[in-house]
């Protein structure tokens, strides 16, 4: 029992004292934050979208660039999802942090997709990054449908 | 007569076509877009200044870690300043387009000290970390001052 209890409060102290939970000072700022880096990421991924769905000529160096910094992007909402980040101006679900896991998974998921976009566009290949893009929206609409208020 | 005609309809066309016009459907995106990036470049060149300050321990990695994300994010808002976008909810003050090259000189060198702040976090030298830290922030203010409503 002892045991189990030191290692719930080492648990509980890795969590409380990760940098995530540091970087916000109020629950509002991490919303802010994750909804700023969400509108980057999806500016940018939208201009990869307009090639891979021919609306706009292919560009390989505009494409790589903008999947470059779709893939920074990617990273950066997810300790923004802090306790006490359910509330206020944000669509976000309580899903979110009653399923804790799946919702790491749907994360974890994009930033794959996401990391595979980027190395498809740095190979200047339409076809190849029209594939990745593909796979990249359907993982952010996978989180969307269960974790995002419509 | 007709040279100087050619020459301001190839200016305006080359305006008007570039990527950084484009990428915005309308005025209301490109402010939604460039205040997401400033606020993620803000919230990451936070993190720097808490350890500048000294107000968290210095972590070597995660102040470049953290420079690198306010590089990549320096280099994005500018180009959501266009036309018609001086409306709307937005603390830009009009003198961003009456003066235009003073705001891209202030621009350029913010993107400048950033750049150098990255640089010096990647040497792991705190000292060094601190100057640049405080050239970078001035950058910001300076912009701000001239160019931000209150």
């Amino acid at each position: 029992m002892k045991k189990a209890l030191v290692a719930a409060l080492v648990a509980a102290t890795a969590i409380l004292s990760t940098p995530a939970m540091a970087q916000f000072q109020k629950p509002e700022d991490a919303i802010k934050y994750r909804k700023a880096s969400f509108t980057v990421m999806a500016a940018h991924f939208g201009r990869i979208g307009a090639m891979a769905n021919n609306r706009v000529p292919f560009d390989a160096k505009v494409a790589a660039d903008n999947a470059a910094i779709v893939e920074t992007m990617s990273k950066l909402p997810w300790a923004a999802f802090g306790a006490g980040t359910d509330k206020g101006d944000t669509r976000a679900l309580p899903a979110i942090w009653t399923e804790q896991a799946k919702f790491k998974e749907g994360a974890d998921k994009m930033q794959a997709e996401v990391g595979k976009l980027a190395a498809a566009a740095k190979t200047g290949n339409l076809d190849a990054i029209k594939t990745a893009f593909g796979a990249a929206g359907q993982s952010c609409k996978a989180c969307h449908d269960d974790f995002r208020k419509d």
